[in-house]
């Protein structure tokens, strides 16, 4: 067989040649929205090319991009892989200091720009030791008083480059493409790299019909930002298949969202259930017409069965959720149907919705406690571990890599059970789990439960000190605007009991006005445990 | 990222994992049709493995397989390569001394062969010189009077061996898995060597929605034979994937396949056109329920529009025509619609239904002749010309190699155009094409327009020496039956004259009584220019 690299270089080349008159659509500023052909696509990354040449890009080089989802993020996110460097995605909502430490960490000596996000890193400029060039994107950019040295217009710099640019077709399949750090839960962010290989077979498993099935007829719109795990993998998979794209830009709400699903008859979109949550409520404010949905992918953290009902049978939209991790690339495992659950009734469907789902082809998962893995039976915990192809191995030069990667496969941190069909439920984190009398109780579980309980808005379930029983659960609540003043912990304890063991059933319930949470969306318990660590239960 | 290996061994972990309920159905005899659970098949696979290993199987072996599409062959499959051997498939319609000489050549020292195919071998088993084991394969194998000499009962050797064989986990990817060898025009066979990093890559294309997005919840019933070019990759997607496999085992008719299909409802099923005719003709005789199928793919020659049309127009199944051979593993491309296609009429849909299709992620093609890559015009002909990573490289020990593989590139033979929307269209194999007077004339586009004439059942158009344009066209027609008496040459070119440039209408027609074929069912025109090569043409 021929020795043929996996190369993203491919997927660039493809969509030239077949997928040409296909539409990238940018929404560049809250009051414009551009439209590409992927031919000027492939023309202003073959310049990015150049110009990034030009300005001393090399093979191996770090280049970071600090923007959103637009047209030119996704130039960069062929241009420098395909010419051998390293294009590294700074999560913008990171801590000043946690986006100081990245860009020093990796090495970043270029780095690509949004005008509007200038002013997050311009007071700590001068501390980015290795940045030798801010290159500055946007529709009109002026660099009359921009606080950046060396600065350049991302613009000028296409408009003197040429899109005759080849990129090389020597690369190793192994080569590093981009990286993306993940936030810790003590300590700096760690950094993951992917290489083209682990993007090239990660961008075909979304396109296989028992994941997402993205395909050429897919109009893609990722709201999960191309800062955060590749946005999925969305971007590269969808210039191989040639898919439409429309890239929300800087500042969406649920309204433009809906607004551009509806305009450009969306087909797939991808994003954290917070998201979904904002656009179910204004879609039932205010319909769009959303029959070109076939599907809504939900990851990032667990997507509550009564968001998944609000979308699949108010609103008639496959929901699916996801789980992966930027250690992951982020693609594990999606909550697709087995043949005989097409069977399932309604509600039990809608449980299988809200499971993390099955295991994608090429990838392993395995379930693990003290004595190995654990038995199919839905209920007896481990830690979630993973290897596979499109897997990181390592943190980047970090002294934690040994914390997470064992014998092979990565601990995740996940707590988790697998169901006898082999979907993956994830329960808890393994520094939030509940250890209450030698029982591991699941805080997830209890909030799920909590979070379709009409009154409650959020719900956040965290271990407690206790002196008998080591832990026990405390119950924080967000109640609905609507209930503030008239919900009480007993009928939310009430509603527990039904549906857990006595043992499950918090010790206290504490409302709260919002449930503090990571950059990304997800809960931050460490930091809620952090803020109640004086608090005590009432007993 | 994790240094994970694509092996064909993962397909089976997580076909045990997964889907171990899943059926596997095998017509092992006209009389016989045998149920297996993955679990069951995984099972028998180690076994397998264990049994070959104890008869002295080691990496790199090459053992032959001469069986047709049942659990058993499906079992060696996998056993062979998965302990690091090479599974080498041999077409039972090979002329004997063709077999004779791929078994040599190979140098297999072990050979499954079916009990009913035993008669084809024992002729000439004396002259297999590496052969050391013969392991009969059937539901009631006896060994008495068994004319192979060191003759093996498979099923004694799985009673006697463990399910705890554990596959190697150490292979290097490029191992070789495979291997199939395919009919020359000329000579002796050229052997193509498969490894599991391409057979897994091969694999996951299948599972791609803009292919044919084979899945869990599919039924698969590949008709092609697992002796010809991995029976397509199908029975190693299904094992991927947990699809259910119906396989349809020795001598079935058309009668048989509707029947399996309407039984097992059947999703997607694979086979020559050959094979589609005589299911056509049979399921309008006699109507069974079709409804489960959701996609007939046909490849190995072209599709008539006719037979596309019946089965899309009067049976509502959609009709895919791929393109592929043994060198290609063998998925080049397939007639998928873009999404400006669907609003094509029902004709232009025909049309592309016709083509040889879309060139799939991860592969190359160009049509090339002496000035470069052809434009993609639709009417400028050259050489199809194809690689990736499912491409091979070269045929095993085989001088023939300088002749097909150049600058890294598969050259196929074949002569195609490019329609602008980049779907390969073929014209002719080099040796069929018509060259008369500086212009090259498709012998293909002339038969198909032929085999649209209601009176004709098969045409087979080749090149007659002439001595003012060098070759002139000679139409071969097979009528049918019942218009044998009647039909006339003037009303074929007649039916001729509206749809092509006067240059291109045969000078002659010869109605013949069949159309020689090769053993998987192609025009051997080759063959008619021999049996012709006296034959006048009356001016």
């Amino acid at each position: 067989m021929m020795d043929t690299p996996l190369l993203l270089t491919s997927f660039l080349n493809r969509a030239e040649r077949f997928f040409h008159a296909k539409k990238i659509v940018s929404r560049t500023s809250p009051t414009t929205i551009q439209e590409f052909t992927y031919k000027e696509y492939v023309s202003r990354t073959r310049k990015l090319g150049d110009a990034l040449t030009k300005l001393g890009m090399t093979r191996g080089m770090k280049v970071g991009s600090f923007a959103w989802n637009h047209h030119r993020h996704l130039e960069a996110y062929f241009a420098v892989p395909c010419a051998g460097a390293v294009l590294h995605m700074i999560n913008i909502r990171l801590a000043s200091e946690h986006i100081l430490y990245v860009i020093n960490h990796a090495e970043d000596e270029i780095l690509l720009i949004d005008d509007n996000l200038v002013p997050l890193i311009a007071p700590f400029a001068a501390q980015l030791k290795t940045v030798k060039h801010f290159i500055v994107m946007g529709d009109a950019v002026s660099l009359d008083n921009c606080p950046l040295p060396n600065a350049h217009s991302y613009e000028e710099l296409l408009a003197a480059a040429s899109d005759d640019f080849v990129f090389p077709e020597d690369l190793d399949e192994n080569t590093p493409a981009g990286m993306c750090y993940t936030s810790a839960t003590t300590g700096m962010p760690k950094g993951v790299v992917y290489t083209h290989r682990s993007l090239v077979l990660h961008s075909i498993s979304l396109g296989l019909s028992d994941n997402t099935g993205l395909c050429e007829n897919d109009v893609a719109l990722p709201v999960v930002p191309m800062f955060h795990a590749n946005a999925w993998g969305l971007p590269f998979a969808s210039v191989l298949f040639g898919t439409t794209q429309v890239l929300p830009g800087p500042m969406f709400s649920p309204q433009i969202l809906l607004d551009l699903i509806e305009q450009y008859k969306v087909t797939l979109t991808a994003g954290v259930p917070t998201i979904w949550l904002g656009v179910l409520q204004e879609q039932r404010q205010n319909p769009r017409d959303l029959s070109s949905l076939r599907l809504i992918l939900s990851g990032g953290s667990a997507s509550p069965v009564g968001l998944i009902r609000g979308f699949e049978e108010e609103q008639g939209i496959p929901f699916y959720t996801g789980y992966g991790m930027t250690e992951t690339s982020p693609l594990v495992s999606i909550a697709t149907y087995l043949t005989h659950m097409h069977n399932y009734t309604q509600d039990e469907k809608m449980q299988i919705r809200a499971l993390q789902g099955l295991t994608t082809p090429l990838i392993e998962t395995r379930i693990v406690n003290e004595e190995g893995e654990v038995p199919w039976d839905g209920t007896t915990m481990g830690e979630l571990t993973i290897r596979g192809p499109w897997i990181a191995a390592e943190y980047y030069n970090d002294e934690r890599t040994a914390e997470a990667f064992k014998d092979g496969w990565l601990y995740t941190g996940d707590i988790a059970v697998m169901t006898p069909d082999g979907y993956i439920k994830i329960t808890d984190r393994t520094k939030d789990l509940i250890k209450s009398g030698g029982e591991w109780i699941s805080s997830v579980d209890l909030e799920n439960a909590l979070m379709t309980h009409s009154k409650v808005f959020e719900a956040a379930v965290i271990a407690m000190p206790h002196e008998k029983w080591q832990e026990r659960p405390l119950a924080c609540v967000v109640p609905k605007p609507e209930f503030k003043d008239t919900i009480t912990k007993e009928e939310l304890l009430e509603s527990l009991r039904g549906q857990f063991h006595k043992t499950w059933i918090p010790d206290d319930v504490l409302f709260i006005d919002e449930v503090p949470k990571s950059s990304v969306g997800k809960f931050l318990k460490a930091k809620l445990r952090e803020d109640l660590k004086d608090y005590r239960i009432e007993v």
